[in-house]
Protein backbone atom coordinates (compact mmCIF):
# COMPACT_ATOMS: atom_id res chain seq x y z
CA UNK A 1 0.00 0.00 0.00
CA UNK A 2 0.99 3.48 -0.68
CA UNK A 3 0.80 5.74 2.78
CA UNK A 4 -0.74 8.93 2.66
CA UNK A 5 2.59 10.76 3.08
CA UNK A 6 4.47 8.41 0.10
CA UNK A 7 2.00 9.44 -2.22
CA UNK A 8 2.23 13.20 -1.30
CA UNK A 9 5.75 12.89 -1.70
CA UNK A 10 5.58 10.80 -5.05
CA UNK A 11 3.25 13.48 -6.17
CA UNK A 12 5.52 16.16 -5.45
CA UNK A 13 7.98 15.10 -7.94
CA UNK A 14 5.65 16.03 -10.89
CA UNK A 15 7.15 19.58 -10.24
CA UNK A 16 11.08 20.30 -11.00
CA UNK A 17 11.51 22.43 -8.24
CA UNK A 18 10.82 19.01 -6.17
CA UNK A 19 12.63 16.98 -8.34
CA UNK A 20 15.88 18.96 -8.55
CA UNK A 21 15.48 19.40 -3.86
CA UNK A 22 14.87 15.29 -3.59
CA UNK A 23 16.73 14.52 -6.48
CA UNK A 24 14.40 11.99 -7.63
CA UNK A 25 11.99 11.35 -10.71
CA UNK A 26 9.19 8.94 -11.00
CA UNK A 27 8.34 6.76 -13.72
CA UNK A 28 4.84 5.36 -14.64
CA UNK A 29 3.58 2.39 -16.38
CA UNK A 30 4.89 -1.09 -16.41
CA UNK A 31 6.81 -1.35 -19.72
CA UNK A 32 8.52 2.04 -18.24
CA UNK A 33 9.15 0.81 -15.58
CA UNK A 34 10.65 -2.75 -16.39
CA UNK A 35 12.44 -0.66 -18.82
CA UNK A 36 13.83 1.31 -15.70
CA UNK A 37 14.85 -2.00 -13.71
CA UNK A 38 17.01 -2.81 -16.22
CA UNK A 39 18.94 -0.03 -16.67
CA UNK A 40 21.71 1.29 -14.86
CA UNK A 41 19.06 4.47 -12.68
CA UNK A 42 19.05 4.33 -9.32
CA UNK A 43 16.33 3.02 -7.89
CA UNK A 44 14.68 3.92 -4.78
CA UNK A 45 11.26 2.93 -4.84
CA UNK A 46 8.56 0.13 -6.66
CA UNK A 47 4.97 0.10 -6.41
CA UNK A 48 3.58 -2.63 -8.16
CA UNK A 49 0.07 -4.60 -8.56
CA UNK A 50 -0.27 -7.95 -7.47
CA UNK A 51 -0.55 -9.32 -11.21
CA UNK A 52 2.05 -7.19 -12.24
CA UNK A 53 4.57 -8.60 -9.15
CA UNK A 54 3.40 -12.09 -10.53
CA UNK A 55 4.15 -11.68 -14.03
CA UNK A 56 7.20 -10.50 -13.46
CA UNK A 57 8.25 -11.74 -9.87
CA UNK A 58 12.22 -12.77 -10.64
CA UNK A 59 13.14 -9.06 -11.66
CA UNK A 60 11.10 -7.50 -8.75
CA UNK A 61 12.13 -9.54 -6.33
CA UNK A 62 15.58 -8.24 -6.47
CA UNK A 63 14.33 -4.97 -5.41
CA UNK A 64 12.17 -6.77 -2.47
CA UNK A 65 13.68 -4.32 0.08
CA UNK A 66 12.04 -1.21 -2.01
CA UNK A 67 9.36 -3.00 -2.96
CA UNK A 68 5.24 -2.80 -2.18
CA UNK A 69 2.30 -3.96 -3.15
CA UNK A 70 0.08 -1.52 -4.03
CA UNK A 71 -3.50 -1.06 -5.79
CA UNK A 72 -4.17 0.41 -9.39
CA UNK A 73 -6.26 2.93 -7.30
CA UNK A 74 -2.94 4.10 -5.15
CA UNK A 75 -1.38 3.78 -8.16
CA UNK A 76 -3.26 5.62 -10.40
CA UNK A 77 -3.98 8.66 -7.12
CA UNK A 78 -0.11 8.77 -6.76
CA UNK A 79 1.09 9.74 -9.90
CA UNK A 80 -0.21 11.31 -12.95
CA UNK A 81 -1.24 8.69 -15.56
CA UNK A 82 -5.13 8.54 -15.67
CA UNK A 83 -5.16 4.76 -15.78
CA UNK A 84 -2.02 2.39 -14.43
CA UNK A 85 -2.73 -1.49 -13.56
CA UNK A 86 0.80 -2.24 -13.30
CA UNK A 87 3.46 -0.25 -11.43
CA UNK A 88 5.49 2.81 -10.66
CA UNK A 89 8.73 3.80 -9.52
CA UNK A 90 10.86 6.58 -7.53
CA UNK A 91 14.47 6.60 -9.15
CA UNK A 92 17.62 9.14 -8.39
CA UNK A 93 18.30 11.55 -10.90
CA UNK A 94 21.40 11.02 -12.66
CA UNK A 95 24.09 13.20 -11.09
CA UNK A 96 25.04 16.14 -13.62
CA UNK A 97 28.00 15.52 -15.47
CA UNK A 98 29.53 17.67 -18.28
CA UNK A 99 28.48 16.34 -21.47
CA UNK A 100 29.80 13.63 -23.35
CA UNK A 101 31.34 14.87 -26.68
CA UNK A 102 31.63 11.08 -28.38
CA UNK A 103 34.03 12.89 -31.59
CA UNK A 104 32.94 9.31 -33.07
CA UNK A 105 29.38 10.23 -33.41
CA UNK A 106 26.83 12.66 -34.07
CA UNK A 107 24.90 14.91 -30.89
CA UNK A 108 21.45 16.39 -30.85
CA UNK A 109 21.21 19.78 -29.79
CA UNK A 110 17.81 21.64 -28.71
CA UNK A 111 17.32 24.94 -28.21
CA UNK A 112 14.53 25.97 -26.25
CA UNK A 113 11.98 22.84 -27.01
CA UNK A 114 8.99 23.85 -24.62
CA UNK A 115 6.32 20.99 -25.06
CA UNK A 116 7.25 17.67 -23.12
CA UNK A 117 5.67 15.76 -25.56
CA UNK A 118 8.13 16.47 -28.06
CA UNK A 119 10.92 16.22 -26.03
CA UNK A 120 9.71 12.71 -25.20
CA UNK A 121 9.49 11.77 -28.59
CA UNK A 122 12.83 13.66 -29.87
CA UNK A 123 14.73 11.49 -26.65
CA UNK A 124 13.06 8.37 -28.24
CA UNK A 125 14.41 9.71 -32.03
CA UNK A 126 17.48 9.83 -30.73
CA UNK A 127 17.63 6.44 -28.82
CA UNK A 128 16.29 4.81 -32.04
CA UNK A 129 18.73 6.66 -34.78
CA UNK A 130 21.84 5.36 -31.78
CA UNK A 131 22.71 9.18 -30.44
CA UNK A 132 23.28 8.64 -27.08
CA UNK A 133 23.87 12.60 -26.28
CA UNK A 134 21.35 15.30 -26.42
CA UNK A 135 22.24 19.00 -25.30
CA UNK A 136 19.45 20.97 -24.14
CA UNK A 137 19.42 25.09 -23.37
CA UNK A 138 18.69 26.33 -20.11
CA UNK A 139 15.15 27.17 -21.68
CA UNK A 140 13.99 23.71 -22.62
CA UNK A 141 11.67 21.72 -20.71
CA UNK A 142 12.82 19.06 -18.12
CA UNK A 143 13.55 16.20 -19.62
CA UNK A 144 12.86 14.07 -16.10
CA UNK A 145 8.84 15.65 -15.72
CA UNK A 146 6.31 13.25 -16.23
CA UNK A 147 4.84 13.63 -19.74
CA UNK A 148 8.60 13.32 -20.80
CA UNK A 149 9.12 10.14 -19.10
CA UNK A 150 6.34 8.82 -20.40
CA UNK A 151 6.92 9.92 -23.97
CA UNK A 152 9.77 8.29 -23.84
CA UNK A 153 9.13 4.78 -23.51
CA UNK A 154 12.19 3.79 -21.32
CA UNK A 155 14.95 5.52 -24.03
CA UNK A 156 15.67 7.82 -21.21
CA UNK A 157 17.60 4.98 -20.03
CA UNK A 158 19.99 5.00 -22.66
CA UNK A 159 19.86 8.76 -23.93
CA UNK A 160 22.29 11.21 -21.88
CA UNK A 161 20.20 14.47 -21.55
CA UNK A 162 22.55 17.58 -20.15
CA UNK A 163 21.28 20.68 -19.39
CA UNK A 164 23.35 24.17 -20.11
CA UNK A 165 24.61 27.16 -22.19
CA UNK A 166 24.17 25.87 -25.73
CA UNK A 167 26.38 28.49 -27.39
CA UNK A 168 29.25 27.54 -25.36
CA UNK A 169 28.87 23.82 -25.12
CA UNK A 170 28.68 24.08 -29.12
CA UNK A 171 31.59 26.82 -29.52
CA UNK A 172 33.67 24.57 -27.71
CA UNK A 173 32.67 21.32 -28.93
CA UNK A 174 34.60 21.95 -31.85
CA UNK A 175 32.07 19.40 -34.03
CA UNK A 176 30.54 20.75 -37.42
CA UNK A 177 26.92 21.88 -36.66
CA UNK A 178 23.30 21.01 -39.16
CA UNK A 179 20.73 23.42 -37.98
CA UNK A 180 17.26 22.95 -39.31
CA UNK A 181 16.20 25.96 -41.08
CA UNK A 182 13.40 26.77 -43.68
CA UNK A 183 15.55 28.35 -46.43
CA UNK A 184 19.08 26.18 -45.94
CA UNK A 185 20.16 23.10 -48.38
CA UNK A 186 18.30 20.46 -49.17
CA UNK A 187 18.86 17.86 -46.32
CA UNK A 188 18.41 15.43 -48.93
CA UNK A 189 22.04 16.76 -50.67
CA UNK A 190 23.92 17.61 -47.76
CA UNK A 191 26.60 15.04 -46.79
CA UNK A 192 27.32 14.43 -43.23
CA UNK A 193 30.79 14.37 -41.94
CA UNK A 194 31.42 11.53 -39.44
CA UNK A 195 30.88 13.57 -36.68
CA UNK A 196 28.57 16.78 -35.62
CA UNK A 197 25.63 18.28 -33.72
CA UNK A 198 22.36 18.74 -35.41
CA UNK A 199 20.44 21.61 -33.49
CA UNK A 200 16.65 21.84 -33.96
CA UNK A 201 15.03 25.24 -32.79
CA UNK A 202 11.95 25.95 -30.70
CA UNK A 203 8.29 25.14 -32.12
CA UNK A 204 7.63 28.54 -32.72
CA UNK A 205 10.40 30.03 -33.35
CA UNK A 206 13.23 27.53 -34.55
CA UNK A 207 16.29 28.49 -34.11
CA UNK A 208 17.48 31.55 -32.26
CA UNK A 209 20.11 34.39 -33.90
CA UNK A 210 22.16 33.97 -31.16
CA UNK A 211 22.74 30.05 -31.87
CA UNK A 212 22.24 30.41 -35.77
CA UNK A 213 25.73 32.26 -35.90
CA UNK A 214 27.31 28.78 -35.15
CA UNK A 215 25.21 26.64 -37.87
CA UNK A 216 27.70 25.58 -40.25
CA UNK A 217 25.38 23.49 -42.22
CA UNK A 218 21.83 25.01 -42.74
CA UNK A 219 19.60 22.13 -43.53
CA UNK A 220 16.19 21.99 -45.19
CA UNK A 221 13.47 19.32 -45.24
CA UNK A 222 12.24 20.01 -48.89
CA UNK A 223 8.06 20.03 -48.94
CA UNK A 224 5.93 20.00 -51.54
CA UNK A 225 2.56 21.13 -49.99
CA UNK A 226 0.98 23.51 -48.52
CA UNK A 227 1.72 22.94 -44.62
CA UNK A 228 4.13 25.68 -43.49
CA UNK A 229 6.31 23.45 -40.88
CA UNK A 230 6.48 20.33 -39.38
CA UNK A 231 6.65 19.24 -35.63
CA UNK A 232 10.19 19.69 -34.34
CA UNK A 233 10.09 16.11 -33.46
CA UNK A 234 9.04 14.80 -36.76
CA UNK A 235 12.16 17.07 -38.62
CA UNK A 236 14.19 16.15 -36.00
CA UNK A 237 13.57 12.25 -36.97
CA UNK A 238 13.63 13.42 -40.68
CA UNK A 239 17.14 14.60 -40.70
CA UNK A 240 18.28 12.01 -38.51
CA UNK A 241 17.51 9.87 -41.10
CA UNK A 242 19.10 11.50 -43.66
CA UNK A 243 22.38 11.89 -41.52
CA UNK A 244 21.94 8.04 -41.02
CA UNK A 245 21.46 7.06 -44.51
CA UNK A 246 24.16 10.34 -45.72
CA UNK A 247 26.69 8.14 -43.60
CA UNK A 248 26.08 4.85 -44.66
CA UNK A 249 25.55 5.78 -48.63
CA UNK B 1 -21.86 37.32 -28.29
CA UNK B 2 -21.99 33.42 -27.81
CA UNK B 3 -25.75 32.34 -26.19
CA UNK B 4 -25.80 29.80 -24.23
CA UNK B 5 -28.00 27.47 -26.68
CA UNK B 6 -25.40 28.43 -29.44
CA UNK B 7 -22.54 27.42 -27.07
CA UNK B 8 -24.44 24.07 -26.11
CA UNK B 9 -24.76 23.49 -29.95
CA UNK B 10 -20.73 24.09 -30.71
CA UNK B 11 -19.67 22.04 -27.82
CA UNK B 12 -21.95 19.34 -29.07
CA UNK B 13 -19.71 19.04 -31.99
CA UNK B 14 -16.84 17.71 -30.06
CA UNK B 15 -18.60 14.42 -30.33
CA UNK B 16 -18.43 12.43 -33.25
CA UNK B 17 -22.11 11.40 -33.75
CA UNK B 18 -23.14 14.90 -33.56
CA UNK B 19 -21.03 16.46 -35.68
CA UNK B 20 -22.39 13.34 -38.32
CA UNK B 21 -25.96 14.57 -37.23
CA UNK B 22 -25.62 18.24 -37.79
CA UNK B 23 -22.70 17.67 -40.70
CA UNK B 24 -20.64 20.26 -39.36
CA UNK B 25 -17.50 20.33 -37.42
CA UNK B 26 -15.35 23.70 -35.06
CA UNK B 27 -12.01 24.98 -36.11
CA UNK B 28 -10.78 27.09 -33.38
CA UNK B 29 -7.42 29.55 -32.77
CA UNK B 30 -6.73 32.72 -34.96
CA UNK B 31 -4.38 30.68 -37.06
CA UNK B 32 -6.52 27.84 -38.12
CA UNK B 33 -9.56 29.86 -38.47
CA UNK B 34 -8.30 32.16 -41.32
CA UNK B 35 -6.29 29.12 -43.25
CA UNK B 36 -9.90 27.76 -42.98
CA UNK B 37 -11.49 30.70 -44.05
CA UNK B 38 -9.44 31.08 -46.83
CA UNK B 39 -10.00 27.04 -47.67
CA UNK B 40 -12.73 25.62 -49.70
CA UNK B 41 -14.81 24.95 -46.70
CA UNK B 42 -18.23 26.26 -46.52
CA UNK B 43 -18.65 28.15 -43.23
CA UNK B 44 -21.31 28.74 -41.10
CA UNK B 45 -20.33 30.55 -38.14
CA UNK B 46 -17.67 32.83 -37.14
CA UNK B 47 -16.91 34.14 -33.73
CA UNK B 48 -14.36 36.34 -33.20
CA UNK B 49 -12.95 38.59 -30.65
CA UNK B 50 -12.96 42.77 -31.39
CA UNK B 51 -8.92 42.74 -31.49
CA UNK B 52 -8.93 39.50 -34.13
CA UNK B 53 -11.43 41.21 -35.70
CA UNK B 54 -9.39 44.79 -36.07
CA UNK B 55 -6.61 42.93 -37.37
CA UNK B 56 -8.38 40.45 -40.50
CA UNK B 57 -10.85 42.98 -40.56
CA UNK B 58 -10.58 43.18 -45.05
CA UNK B 59 -11.30 39.44 -44.74
CA UNK B 60 -13.64 38.98 -42.29
CA UNK B 61 -16.28 41.62 -43.60
CA UNK B 62 -16.85 39.10 -46.09
CA UNK B 63 -18.27 36.83 -43.97
CA UNK B 64 -20.16 39.63 -42.45
CA UNK B 65 -23.72 37.45 -42.45
CA UNK B 66 -22.47 34.75 -40.15
CA UNK B 67 -20.05 36.88 -37.60
CA UNK B 68 -20.32 37.39 -33.85
CA UNK B 69 -18.01 39.17 -31.70
CA UNK B 70 -17.00 37.30 -28.46
CA UNK B 71 -15.39 37.24 -25.41
CA UNK B 72 -12.19 35.23 -24.94
CA UNK B 73 -14.36 33.96 -22.17
CA UNK B 74 -17.20 32.78 -24.55
CA UNK B 75 -14.46 31.58 -27.32
CA UNK B 76 -12.65 29.46 -24.04
CA UNK B 77 -16.35 28.20 -22.76
CA UNK B 78 -17.97 26.95 -26.21
CA UNK B 79 -14.76 25.86 -27.03
CA UNK B 80 -12.15 23.06 -26.56
CA UNK B 81 -8.93 25.20 -26.16
CA UNK B 82 -7.82 25.92 -22.81
CA UNK B 83 -7.08 29.61 -24.18
CA UNK B 84 -7.83 31.56 -27.30
CA UNK B 85 -7.90 35.28 -27.56
CA UNK B 86 -8.93 35.25 -31.48
CA UNK B 87 -11.17 32.80 -33.13
CA UNK B 88 -13.87 30.24 -33.57
CA UNK B 89 -15.78 29.11 -36.56
CA UNK B 90 -18.08 26.26 -37.12
CA UNK B 91 -18.28 25.03 -41.29
CA UNK B 92 -20.28 22.11 -43.05
CA UNK B 93 -18.29 18.81 -43.49
CA UNK B 94 -17.14 17.77 -46.62
CA UNK B 95 -19.71 15.91 -48.45
CA UNK B 96 -18.80 12.33 -48.47
CA UNK B 97 -17.31 11.26 -51.91
CA UNK B 98 -15.23 8.26 -52.62
CA UNK B 99 -11.91 8.57 -52.68
CA UNK B 100 -9.60 10.21 -55.56
CA UNK B 101 -6.92 7.82 -56.77
CA UNK B 102 -4.39 9.87 -58.36
CA UNK B 103 -2.34 8.26 -60.43
CA UNK B 104 0.50 10.65 -61.07
CA UNK B 105 1.12 10.24 -57.01
CA UNK B 106 0.85 8.65 -53.65
CA UNK B 107 -1.38 7.86 -51.22
CA UNK B 108 -1.17 7.74 -47.51
CA UNK B 109 -3.57 4.92 -45.92
CA UNK B 110 -3.91 4.62 -42.44
CA UNK B 111 -5.08 0.85 -40.67
CA UNK B 112 -6.65 1.81 -37.23
CA UNK B 113 -4.61 4.88 -36.22
CA UNK B 114 -6.20 5.88 -32.65
CA UNK B 115 -4.78 8.57 -31.08
CA UNK B 116 -5.78 11.78 -32.15
CA UNK B 117 -2.19 13.82 -32.03
CA UNK B 118 -0.84 11.15 -34.40
CA UNK B 119 -3.70 11.67 -37.10
CA UNK B 120 -3.45 15.22 -36.72
CA UNK B 121 0.49 15.17 -37.35
CA UNK B 122 0.05 12.75 -39.80
CA UNK B 123 -2.19 14.65 -42.01
CA UNK B 124 0.40 18.08 -41.28
CA UNK B 125 2.91 15.63 -42.83
CA UNK B 126 0.93 14.23 -45.56
CA UNK B 127 0.17 18.49 -46.20
CA UNK B 128 3.85 19.05 -46.34
CA UNK B 129 4.74 16.01 -48.62
CA UNK B 130 2.37 17.02 -50.65
CA UNK B 131 0.00 13.83 -50.61
CA UNK B 132 -3.70 15.02 -50.48
CA UNK B 133 -5.49 12.02 -50.20
CA UNK B 134 -5.33 9.84 -47.00
CA UNK B 135 -7.23 6.79 -46.63
CA UNK B 136 -8.36 5.80 -43.51
CA UNK B 137 -10.21 2.79 -42.01
CA UNK B 138 -13.13 2.85 -40.33
CA UNK B 139 -11.83 2.07 -36.85
CA UNK B 140 -8.62 5.14 -37.35
CA UNK B 141 -9.75 8.24 -35.15
CA UNK B 142 -11.91 10.70 -36.86
CA UNK B 143 -10.55 13.53 -38.33
CA UNK B 144 -12.70 15.82 -37.79
CA UNK B 145 -12.34 15.64 -33.94
CA UNK B 146 -11.19 19.00 -31.90
CA UNK B 147 -7.82 17.01 -30.84
CA UNK B 148 -7.21 16.27 -34.81
CA UNK B 149 -8.11 19.72 -36.26
CA UNK B 150 -5.75 21.55 -33.90
CA UNK B 151 -2.45 19.18 -34.86
CA UNK B 152 -3.46 19.62 -38.37
CA UNK B 153 -2.92 23.14 -38.23
CA UNK B 154 -5.15 23.80 -41.31
CA UNK B 155 -3.53 21.00 -43.23
CA UNK B 156 -6.96 19.72 -43.51
CA UNK B 157 -8.52 22.49 -45.69
CA UNK B 158 -5.95 20.72 -48.15
CA UNK B 159 -5.37 17.02 -47.48
CA UNK B 160 -8.60 14.83 -48.11
CA UNK B 161 -9.41 12.14 -45.55
CA UNK B 162 -11.62 9.32 -46.45
CA UNK B 163 -12.97 6.45 -44.41
CA UNK B 164 -14.02 3.17 -45.81
CA UNK B 165 -12.79 -0.48 -45.77
CA UNK B 166 -9.04 0.22 -46.45
CA UNK B 167 -8.58 -3.82 -47.85
CA UNK B 168 -11.31 -3.59 -50.72
CA UNK B 169 -10.02 0.51 -51.30
CA UNK B 170 -6.52 -0.61 -51.75
CA UNK B 171 -7.37 -3.44 -53.55
CA UNK B 172 -8.97 -1.91 -56.38
CA UNK B 173 -6.75 0.97 -56.41
CA UNK B 174 -4.64 -1.27 -58.32
CA UNK B 175 -1.37 0.96 -56.55
CA UNK B 176 1.77 -0.88 -55.27
CA UNK B 177 1.76 -0.89 -52.04
CA UNK B 178 4.79 0.31 -49.35
CA UNK B 179 3.88 -1.14 -45.70
CA UNK B 180 5.76 -0.05 -42.64
CA UNK B 181 6.89 -2.84 -41.05
CA UNK B 182 9.74 -4.17 -38.40
CA UNK B 183 11.09 -6.67 -40.83
CA UNK B 184 11.04 -5.46 -44.16
CA UNK B 185 13.62 -3.70 -46.89
CA UNK B 186 15.48 -0.73 -45.56
CA UNK B 187 13.59 2.38 -46.31
CA UNK B 188 16.91 3.95 -47.60
CA UNK B 189 17.24 1.25 -50.16
CA UNK B 190 13.63 0.94 -51.58
CA UNK B 191 13.29 2.53 -54.73
CA UNK B 192 9.47 3.92 -54.80
CA UNK B 193 7.52 3.84 -57.82
CA UNK B 194 6.05 6.73 -59.87
CA UNK B 195 2.73 5.83 -57.97
CA UNK B 196 1.40 4.40 -54.69
CA UNK B 197 0.25 3.58 -51.28
CA UNK B 198 1.99 3.88 -48.22
CA UNK B 199 0.35 1.95 -45.43
CA UNK B 200 1.03 2.89 -41.61
CA UNK B 201 -0.23 0.49 -39.18
CA UNK B 202 -2.01 0.89 -35.66
CA UNK B 203 0.36 2.32 -32.37
CA UNK B 204 0.72 -0.70 -30.56
CA UNK B 205 0.21 -3.71 -33.26
CA UNK B 206 1.14 -1.99 -36.43
CA UNK B 207 -0.32 -2.99 -40.05
CA UNK B 208 -3.50 -5.74 -39.22
CA UNK B 209 -2.98 -9.67 -40.60
CA UNK B 210 -5.61 -9.01 -43.72
CA UNK B 211 -3.95 -5.89 -44.92
CA UNK B 212 -0.41 -7.00 -44.46
CA UNK B 213 -1.18 -9.45 -47.68
CA UNK B 214 -1.76 -6.14 -49.73
CA UNK B 215 1.55 -5.07 -48.83
CA UNK B 216 4.41 -5.38 -51.81
CA UNK B 217 6.86 -3.63 -50.85
CA UNK B 218 7.23 -4.24 -46.64
CA UNK B 219 9.64 -1.09 -45.65
CA UNK B 220 11.70 -0.49 -42.69
CA UNK B 221 13.33 2.06 -41.14
CA UNK B 222 16.56 1.11 -40.27
CA UNK B 223 17.76 2.24 -35.97
CA UNK B 224 20.92 1.96 -34.84
CA UNK B 225 20.10 2.32 -30.78
CA UNK B 226 17.84 0.63 -28.44
CA UNK B 227 14.22 2.53 -29.13
CA UNK B 228 11.79 -0.59 -29.72
CA UNK B 229 9.74 1.59 -32.30
CA UNK B 230 9.00 5.21 -33.55
CA UNK B 231 5.85 7.13 -33.17
CA UNK B 232 3.86 6.23 -35.89
CA UNK B 233 3.18 9.62 -37.09
CA UNK B 234 7.18 10.02 -37.06
CA UNK B 235 6.99 7.12 -38.99
CA UNK B 236 5.53 8.68 -41.55
CA UNK B 237 7.55 10.93 -41.75
CA UNK B 238 10.82 9.33 -42.44
CA UNK B 239 9.13 7.14 -45.02
CA UNK B 240 7.24 10.24 -46.92
CA UNK B 241 10.69 11.57 -46.84
CA UNK B 242 12.04 8.47 -48.70
CA UNK B 243 9.42 8.72 -51.08
CA UNK B 244 10.43 11.72 -52.25
CA UNK B 245 14.03 11.39 -52.11
CA UNK B 246 13.90 7.98 -53.97
CA UNK B 247 11.63 9.82 -56.60
CA UNK B 248 13.32 12.92 -57.16
CA UNK B 249 17.24 11.27 -57.01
Amino acid sequence: MISKNKAKFIKSLQLKKYRKAEGAFVVEGGKSVLELLKSGFQIREVYVTPSFFDANEALLKQYADRLLIATEKELESAGSLKSNNAALAVASLPAEQPPAFDKRDFLLALDDVRDPGNLGTIVRIADWYGIYQLLCSEETTDAFAPKVVQACMGSLTRVKVSYGNLKSLISSSGLPVYGAVLNGKSVHEEHFAAQGIILMGNESNGISKELLTLVDHPVTIPGLGGAESLNVAVATAVICDNMRRSRNG
